[in-house]
């Protein structure tokens, strides 16, 4: 292997922490440096010889890292950080806020392009390799409907929205998707789908001491947006079961094209996914699309991109003639 | 929508209907002629407005058409279609001999580079899109084991093994993924698997008039190569049921990447297949490859390709704002 491909880390909660690790399995990587907001010293790595550094230092080390992967949120970290950071280095991020991308990805454009840098917004598992099936399924299916499911999995959104319930001490809400509707969809009967059929919503709650139960279910149950358009189940448990039972944040879904070729014959793509750790393999895509983006910017192909635009080969250590002779 | 994509069909047997099939789902796509090694006069096409032209007379209409989509067999037409085509004419092509693709990847690469046409070969689900999603898996779960599983699908080169043996009149053969070894795999257990373990044949055979039942259902469970390694099943059945019930030509499978990430959490990744005629699927992945060979070309990327150089966002009739807002 030449050189190594010079990672550093921007902003170190669960997904930076789940880029280390995945760095740490990529053998053609190597991390330079951890770039916090926080008292570097604060910060506690996986791996203790990789320095910490101040963010406000973070273009001292231009020289020294080839892909600077944006591990903040898209709410309020990504919108400000990806255009500053990407003036001056190749990155990577997972902008989620779908109906910001064309904004956002402008605005990183327009800071990466001159500035000669790559930059691939929008990396994960959706938008990502949800958003590419999605791609697929309508380029080879013209004629046909796609259907996304997510769950069964931990949503953070609707977790919180739980928590800020007067009485609600702690809580987790799971996302699932109707096994009926999934398999009408995988039959190839196109069946049109209301929210309330697609999926369902299991909360699972902690009281307060001397909350009364009735209420604090109609609360969530009555709560727009969050949980009036679906069939939602309140369980409450205690603080042991919730800590024993719920501490993982397991996620996926599935993406299904379902399409008529011909005189009439069904055909049915789906792709799906089944996360013990959601924040672990969006960090593992980051990382795959990070060596996309140095592969991209060493060739002087500048400016943003987002996964529509990376040709597949890039994300893999193998090389071009590997690829067809082992996995073609 | 600009002009057209301008595409002629070389060979019209299955994959050559489901070509000119996907093409009239395709609003951005016209289709200038079939190419054939028959006597023109003797196809039917499912347009009869569409010219047919013998197939020596194609360079004809070398300025006529954008896309040559290739759609001879791998076995005996590709190997010299390929890379005479290829040197006039910007192409797409379904190659599947895996163990080949390298050495026809350099010929197809050496007669386009110098001619300044695109060449994309391989192009259907396996290899195509299962090889992309073996990709993917690789790439982002780098520890990990990918597994394929095919069917369940009519298996051609089997169905004509059996129709071989001596006292059978037709017949047909189907490989089955084993559900246990699915289910295994799904569960991230990463299971080894033996080749008997993963599929299990079922062949339905007529008869002629007088064979020994018995003999025949031997001769086909001991054929080396095609049914020792598995376990195999042989119904006999009436020529009418052969055409009633087996007449279709469904397929299918799943690429499954089961890996860790971090503290060992497993992570499943799954793209599946559920097809009910293969030929035409294989065909719209062919005209949508056939719209990403057509713009590479006119950017002026020129030279061998497969799947895996090629940007998802290129097989949409999209663009790539309209991409990044409706899909990603």
């Amino acid at each position: 292997m030449a050189n190594k491909i010079r990672i550093g880390i921007a902003g170190y909660g669960n997904l930076g922490r789940g880029v280390e690790s995945a760095i740490a399995q990529s053998d053609d990587m190597e991390l330079i440096g951890v770039f916090t907001r926080r008292k570097p010293e604060d910060l506690i790595l996986l791996n203790e010889t990789v320095p910490v550094y101040s963010l406000d230092t973070v273009q001292e080390y231009k020289d020294k890292i080839d892909v600077l992967i944006l591990c903040g949120g898209s709410k309020n970290d990504l919108p400000e950080q990806g255009p500053a950071l990407a003036a001056h280095f190749t990155t990577v991020d997972s902008f989620d806020t779908h109906a910001e991308i064309p904004n956002y990805f402008e605005a990183v454009d327009k800071a990466s392009k001159p500035n000669e840098t790559t930059a691939i917004i929008s990396v994960g598992w959706d938008p990502g390799l949800f958003s590419l099936n999605r791609l697929f399924g309508e380029a080879i299916l013209s004629e046909g409907t796609t259907y996304t499911f997510w769950g069964k999995g931990l949503s953070q959104g609707h977790s919180a929205a739980v928590r800020r319930v007067p009485g609600v001490k702690g809580a987790v809400q799971y996302t699932i998707p109707n096994p009926d509707a999934v398999d009408r969809v995988r039959s190839g009967s196109l069946p049109e789908l209301t929210t309330r059929e697609q999926h369902t919503r299991e909360c699972y709650v902690v009281l307060e001491e001397g909350a009364d139960a009735t209420e604090v279910e109609q609360a969530i149950l009555t709560m727009p947006n969050y949980f009036t358009n679906h069939d939602t189940t309140v369980t409450f448990i205690t603080e042991e079961e919730l800590q024993r039972d719920h501490a993982k944040m397991p996620h996926g879904g599935f993406v299904i094209r379902s399409g008529k070729t011909g005189d009439g014959n069904n055909q049915v793509m789906e792709y799906s996914l089944k996360l013990e750790d959601n924040s672990e393999f969006t960090s593992s895509v980051l990382v795959a699309y990070a060596r996309a983006a140095f592969r991209l910017n060493q060739k002087g192909d500048f400016g943003a991109k987002t996964p529509f635009d990376i040709a597949p080969g890039l994300l893999s250590p193998k090389s071009a003639a590997d690829l067809r002779k082992e996995l073609l």
